[in-house]
């Protein structure tokens, strides 16, 4: 899939078909991971791949939004350590990993806020890991593969030199949203 | 470009030609940014475009890697407003548009760590912005664009099922490092 098409076209998926993950498709997504960029290249991630139902059942009850956890065909949990700066460079993985999920035509959503110290515990983490996500991953149900998304307009989220200054220039911009 | 083309091949790029950067070409990378998953879909998020060279060259006075602003065609900075999660959500979109850069032909690097309140009073920012990025963008200059970049071997980032345990299938991997 065409870069543009893929970060246009991804949207959150919920809701997974029982469709096993094929393991080369679930290595592309963790080598996507693996080539991210990080700060000075420090590489503070971890990525546990959890098929194990009982596994994905305990996580899901160690996070609020837990439930689309347990019925999907798998997870990745991300977790830092020693990470300077855990969150942003944990962004940057889990993105490219996202995309290379959807550039496989599957789906995946960010399950985060799990209790720390049980989800260690369960993982075999070390005491210093963070864990940030455990995001499930398969193929999508139809009700929502098709489904859009909703985002605040360009001009509301950009400025030109300085904040609230709109385009220079008079003339409206080429459109980016199609596909 | 192929999405798994521009997750491996993306490098960091620290040195641009003089040639500016097509407003189109703008407008894309902020797209890819605006459709950027967030936290309950919050879009938390500001982008800047900065050409002017004034402006570049003091944010480049705000940071100590900002040596790669002051002669970049131009920059965007990512502010955060009044985000629950600024890091993580800033870290995926900030990677979509490094993607969607690196997509249309672009490099990019991360310049990070700016004195806060200096860099919201130049460029306008409301008291409770967090700046996390005003990452340069340009064409590479011939020296970077054929450049490598390391990582740790994926045994060493990724395990199965519990942290430290391998693969539990004993054939090798589908190599899928190869472009």
């Amino acid at each position: 899939m065409e870069t543009w098409a893929c970060i246009r076209g991804r949207v959150a998926v919920r809701s997974f078909t029982d469709q096993e993950v094929p393991e080369e498709v679930v290595l592309r997504v963790l080598e996507a991971g693996r080539w991210a960029p990080s700060s000075k290249n420090s590489q503070p991630w971890h990525f546990i791949v959890v098929r194990d139902r009982a596994t994905l059942q305990e996580l899901s009850r160690l996070t609020q939004t837990g439930p689309y956890l347990a019925n999907a065909p798998m997870a990745i949990v991300v977790a830092m350590i020693g990470a300077k700066f855990p969150e942003a460079d944990a962004g940057r993985a889990i993105q490219n990993m996202v995309l290379a999920a959807w550039d496989q035509g599957l789906g995946t959503c960010w399950v985060a806020n799990f209790e720390q110290e049980p989800t260690r515990r369960l993982l075999g983490l070390p005491g210093d890991a963070v864990v940030i996500t455990a995001f499930p991953m398969g193929f999508p149900t139809a009700e929502v593969a098709g489904r859009g998304k909703r985002r605040k307009p360009l001009a509301e989220i950009a400025s030109w030199e300085r904040f609230g200054q709109h385009r220079p220039r008079s003339e409206p911009a080429a459109t980016t949203e199609s596909l």
